[in-house]
């Protein structure tokens, strides 16, 4: 299966720190984002799903990141992320981060499905069969 | 009469640019958060207020800032923020950041009281006399 | 002549505020990237240009920002940037944000030519004829 | 051994997304901000220890993050940071996030300390004995 970027980035000055190198919170950043733009390619979106299921959407349980090398202003930053793995309320999203041809950063997100419950806290619910379906045709 | 910050941040690492002096649109981040504060003060927030009156908010219409002196890592900031006029549907709130004894920025934000009319587009309402009571008592 | 944008940007999820609309910092975090990418058009690039004239390079005096319009999640922003007026020590920067055909944001950026004096002060020097030529010349 | 916080932070309108939680990118600029404090407790900082001993400083190798609880405008939350263990070149800072009694957050950030080689690469450096007593009395 060939990789397509879910999102491409140019780093900007500003997403750099004193050290000249992009200080790291970004990277999470550009990597929800690129999650979103995984959703947004199989035609729905976050916020349309989470409406029709009644959700509040997929908010993060727990990332893991590693950061292999630094990137600097006006790097162009390519990112494929997928849908590495399903359970039933959770499921794990693996982004690379490319700095030309090198791999600069390598994420795992797990995410898992929302809603609210009675009493209006936030829980996690089965994921729902027209999300999985739309992101394992990606 | 004196002015309380209403405000205190530090500069952080990460709010620094290669440059090594604060990334301008932090200061920004945190004049908003100031008139979030200066609202908090009063015992409400930003968020009754809006579900009292079916609004959304006070998005800004407008902002204007002076920038006097650059401020590094580590520099404490205090913000000094002041409903300086209402009009019917906007007021100017005037903020002063001090690095130490220095005015380091200098701001004016103008904000609309919003909701959304029929077609569920966002358009300024008059003040509510609520508000304007609370921040003048400030 | 025909504004080129100097830079498109998707809104993403985390842009945005409990209010679903751009949280405005963001937009003057695009701003200042836009004029890094006029600036990069013109084959240099801030870092170069401050590196070859013992500069910092172009802190932000003063900005002023109109709100328009809001935007969301998932719009497509254009910038167009122009340098509209220059001064020995400053330089006035005019961006225009569009949301598809609607302007929604306008702003000017005034900017100074930086650099440190003998006790590690920043101060405005006059403007390389470098810079201004490279600029009017996009 | 009692753990002061290294931060509080109040979660402000713009740290949060348009589900009204915090956007989690922020949270890990909350904990990069609180190992600088953990740093700076000692009497020293980030930038004089880095050009003490002609380094960049203390870039992340890797970050891993458990979201437990989600947190909303208004929230206060307090970071307990600690220096878990060290490595020759590395060390894992453990970061914790209560919000009131509830344990939010839990973060572990590995970190190396990093220098420039001839040719302006970035590396890891055996880290100096300094930097380990400094933390470790913390």
């Amino acid at each position: 299966m060939t990789v397509e970027p879910s999102l491409t980035v140019t780093v900007e000055w500003g997403d750099c720190d004193p050290a000249g190198i992009v200080f790291y919170p970004n990277y999470l950043r550009w990597i929800d984002a690129a999650f979103h733009h995984l959703l947004a390619a199989t035609g729905t979106s976050h916020e349309q799903l989470a409406a029709a299921h009644g959700a509040i959407g997929t908010p993060l349980v727990e990332v893991r990141v590693r950061f292999l090398r630094p990137s600097g202003v006006g790097d162009t930053l390519r990112i494929e992320s997928v849908v590495e793995r399903w359970e039933r309320k959770r499921f794990h999203v693996r982004h690379r981060i490319y700095n030309g041809e090198t791999l600069a950063v390598e994420a795992t997100e797990t995410r898992c499905w929302a809603g609210r419950d009675a009493d209006g806290r936030m829980r996690a619910l089965p994921i729902p069969e027209e999300l999985r379906h739309l992101l394992d045709a990606q």
